[in-house]
């Protein structure tokens, strides 16, 4: 099934780690941001995907419902872009106890004060409505991070620029974890930072998000598509057809920019929209086209992956068996490095 | 092995867990406080010992080897005061990787600033030389001991009343647990208070330790135990035989009354001492005999099973199998409580 045959040197392939919180059907900001990545990387490096449902907990604790119905859904969107199973292992972090337990080792290495200084950790909380409230699991989940980018022994951890603080704290985890045992147990990791900004909303403002009804799934339909293409925020002051219009802010053409094939056709044309004669509708017209072109196989695909659950989990099953091997084994470096793996060494 | 038949009814007895960090030797405080109580329970109940080693690095991170050494001394402390394994589970916190992952989710229902106000957490905290840097493990070890408490289903833990507050919190977590659930999932559990006060340093001030040498150990020679009695603290104004002496805060009282087989006797020294007539020599002397008789027996079982770590270690080992299942499936059932058993359905 492995398309590209492995290089002879298996051990020069970076070790990538990455993942999601099942919270919801994947869309086009993540296929942007990351799916069409993975797709790549799978064929360089030794990649994994965690399905991260104990972080989905973090602040979903009192609807586990949401975040179980969604563990296969995101399996099927992976699947369906082209993340092949046989390349890219997929596995279910609350199936992998030793993230769990690395996680308590770590806690002992990082303060309370440490955490609450976490750039990364300080706006989204301010981001959420926990006010005074915040889960305990909310405010260490940098620790539980850490477990699981150090439990595969990653080297490379695809991010977005204001995740890079968890990159810092996990490698501050790394030297301690080190330091303490008087030996390298664990191996830094550095960040894979993505040169694509943010996919903005269908509406130009806020997050994407399905139940907000201002982004494009994986599966959506033709019809779907062209709905939100049409409803899509453009310039408020391109009045006429005739008028020069705004290409920045203008969310058609940074859709354009994202995933039209042709870049120079694209740059043909917002300069045309800048001097004027260009309507929205024209160009709402070539972007619902290259949409429906992109995401019509993907939903294809999709539609059969999601009709099969007993496959998805069987997938999702085989994946976490082999992460188990993997992480179980640095839990036991872990453990020898503090001196605590008497059933082991017994 | 079992000397007593288990009662008809099993299920009418009590879940007992109970524990203790190991970070040292055990010594008179806890056999007085703890280690005489659990020889009594085993017999009446479903009685756990939890070897809480993880909860001896939260505030040990940086020296594991210290929590490490202690592991099989504490197992030989306790089957030499008579605790049997055929009768109570002596099982290996680290071992038991349900209890990191009940953590994991239990933290994602406690708030940090909850914790926060734990009296106990509160308090030993400032005990300790944490300053700002309080290690997140030790904020949140409440939760990871309400893993303890619940993945046992224990119905009762033997505390001090400085520990009243765990179990609060501990409650806390299987309501939350069970209103999420939607279902009773995890059994509420009930303290079971100590009517022995905390026995005082030999030197009269501040808390036993080995290191401090102001403790007699459960492996004690008669030359040690003598020693100590000869250094112990009595009353400073009692300067010679013939005046009157004090007999609280005198620490040969409070050990004649912790340990000694004869309350009338020891009333009856108490109102000698009182009026005058008695010195510290003989009160010493008394109290010497005593715990020497005591400590006697122990030391040389203690001996026997402190040369056999293979033996020690087999029967942690098989303990923490038995407890591995118990808590296995108590993970289970709070997995299938949020919906989150889809591995273990399928």
């Amino acid at each position: 099934m492995q398309e590209n045959p492995t290089p002879a040197d298996s051990s020069q392939r970076q070790t990538v780690l990455t993942g999601d919180r099942p919270t919801g059907q994947l869309h086009l900001g993540h296929f942007i941001g990351s799916l069409r990545q993975r797709v790549r990387l799978q064929d360089e490096c030794n990649q994994t995907i965690l399905v991260a449902n104990l972080q989905g907990l973090t602040d979903n604790a009192n609807d586990p419902g949401k975040i179980a119905s969604n563990i296969l859904e995101v399996v099927a969107d992976y699947l369906a872009v082209g993340i092949d199973p046989a390349k890219t292992t997929i596995c279910l972090q609350s199936e992998l106890p030793a993230l769990a337990e690395l996680t308590m080792y770590y806690s002992n290495l990082v303060t309370i004060s440490r955490l609450e200084r976490n750039p990364t950790v300080k706006s989204e909380i301010q981001s959420r409505a926990f006010g005074r409230s915040i889960p305990a699991g909310f405010l260490t989940y940098p620790i539980s991070q850490a477990a699981d980018i150090t439990a595969f022994d990653a080297t490379l951890v695809p991010v977005g620029d204001d995740q890079l603080p968890m990159i810092e704290q996990t490698n501050e985890v790394v030297r301690k974890v080190n330091s303490v045992a008087g030996k390298d147990v664990l191996v830094e990791c550095k960040p894979l930072l993505s040169n694509v900004s943010r996919l903005p909303s269908v509406d130009g403002k806020g997050k994407m998000s399905k139940s907000a009804g201002n982004t494009i799934m994986l599966d959506s339909t033709d019809k779907e598509i062209s709905k939100a293409v049409k409803a899509m925020y453009t310039d408020p002051n391109h009045l006429t057809i005739d008028s020069p219009g705004q290409v920045e802010g203008n969310v058609v053409f940074t859709y354009l920019d994202a995933f039209h094939p042709d870049p120079a056709y694209i740059a043909e044309l917002k300069a045309h929209y800048q001097r004027g004669g260009l309507g929205d509708g024209h160009t709402k017209k070539i972007l619902e086209e290259c949409l429906q072109e992109l995401i019509r196989p993907i939903r294809e695909q999709r539609q059969i992956y999601a009709a099969d659950k007993a496959q998805l989990l069987a997938i999702l099953k085989e994946g976490t068996e082999r992460a188990r091997e993997v992480t179980g084994r640095t839990l036991d470096r872990v453990k020898a490095g503090f001196g605590l793996d008497l059933f082991q060494r017994g």
